[in-house]
């Protein structure tokens, strides 16, 4: 594995899905550094330790911090911007460790830095993998998950060039493709295809749950309705916090969707079936061009 | 295949997804009466009988009719009413065949018939199979489409006995479950759990499209993504008249969605992220109580 030689201790700072997947593709890969992690659970560190996904586990994030090379802060939205505002009172910001995340938003970390430091540390490299699975925790970790999956790095012009790098090496070796983009940009990006769709899967299975009122009204749902709602059963603490941490760009998403959704409304009351037709020809034409995975 | 002996001529009005699928599925289970098609499109027809789908093909109402025991009214909503209509003018209602639909919506055809008719014809069977694809046209006709699929049947406490079990004896050997309910409770529960989703796919599609501006924000949409608006796929002539048939239900049911988004809405303004938590775990304690298929 081609990474810059500086890299010898990777310290995740929770090991979920996420973390432990790139544990486990960073071995399958060939790494021959360090893996250490830290979390607050004792039993998901047990856990990831029983699977060998790393070296060695610690409830204490001054160990976990110590002799890191890298820091992957790979937690939920919201205790990541936790995290990373210890992360950026401990270490020493010009010669101290890379620090990278994993999170669905990233104009909330990117506050917490500016906060703690007042400028951007020049070796936090913000980033997201576009890869997950509605199973959660270190159990469901795959060393294929980043395989042919885009990873989105939202590096700013201050950033040290040769931290970007690194990091994007990582990720290329994991079988992933590496695009950039600004932090503003990911964020509405991710609040319209995939944080918005999960508050409609979550919004959708509790109305019906609501009108069944005791008998399975699921029962009678086909193929499409399944597909429609797997995401609602994605986990729903992670999802809360995604909300509140991509809050603006997703009450937009929001808003957008209703307008779209009133105007369809209108429509049917209204009778008016020539609208109807355009708006549904429009999505199927979108919908038959997107690029298949 | 254990049919009432009475069942020699079965004649198709419409012979897309569905009709074709039953055509094929009689087949295989070996139907040796006559299957003749009646459509509006020659060209569609004649890729029917191209296939072997039907022994025989006709423009002609009034021919298809003539000497059939069982007719089955195949088309899209709209098209079911007027054909539905036809049917019900031009055959005798004591006396004739039997009539049964696959229509995604079942109010607007029992008023159809109660305007022609007057009383409800003892021989109608309204009917709908919960199965489909994005797929359409007679080219995607598949033996195997209601294997293990509901069917559920409308009867009326007036209806003919033994014409509801001729129908159901039919989907039956076609490998589906057959349920029966009311004509409302049909229409709600189709609303809820089929016509509503598609509406949101179609939404959400479209906004993203509008929000892209040009360049490809779908190439960052996760795999949840694909999965949700698979079905803004679908035909939108198909589903335009879906929303017009079950105009009532649907409506209702973007009432009560909206409801249900505008209050997680106001938790994420508010950052009332107990209510957030307690919204999401609700639907995914629903979603994972699912019956898997």
């Amino acid at each position: 594995m081609k990474i810059d030689g500086s890299i010898t201790n990777i310290t995740f700072l929770g090991l979920g899905l996420i973390g432990g997947s790139i544990a486990l593709a960073l071995r399958k890969k060939g790494f021959r550094g360090n893996l250490l992690g830290y979390g607050r659970s004792r039993e998901a560190l047990e856990q990831a330790s029983s699977r060998d996904l790393v070296d060695e586990i610690t409830l204490d994030i001054n160990y976990a911090l110590e002799n890191a090379d890298l820091v992957i802060i790979a937690a939920p939205a919201l205790a990541s911007e936790n995290l990373l505002r210890q992360v950026l009172f401990k270490i020493d910001l010009s010669n101290g460790p890379i620090i990278t995340d994993v999170a669905s938003a990233k104009g909330n970390l990117l506050k917490v830095a500016l906060e703690v430091c007042g400028q951007f540390p020049p070796r936090l490299v913000l980033g997201h993998p576009l890869a997950g699975s509605e199973k959660s925790g270190n159990g469901a970790a795959r060393e294929d998950l980043f395989e042919g999956r885009r990873v989105v790095l939202t590096p700013l012009s201050s950033n040290d060039k040769s931290s970007i790098e690194i990091i994007a090496t990582i990720w290329n070796s994991l079988g992933a493709e590496v695009v950039e983009m600004g932090v503003s940009e990911h964020d509405q990006i991710l609040a319209a295809t995939s944080h918005l769709p999960h508050i409609l899967a979550y919004t959708l299975v509790n109305v019906l749950a609501n009108r069944s009122k005791g008998k399975n009204i699921f029962d009678y749902a086909a193929g499409g309705f399944r597909d429609f709602t797997r995401i609602a059963g994605s986990d729903p603490t992670m999802w809360r916090d995604i909300a509140m941490a991509n809050r603006e760009e997703i009450l937009k998403s929001m808003d957008d969707f209703r307008l779209d959704l009133d105007l369809i409304r209108a429509a049917i009351e209204q009778n008016d079936s020539q609208s109807l037709l355009d708006i549904f020809s429009k999505a199927k034409i979108v919908r038959d061009s997107f690029p298949e995975v």
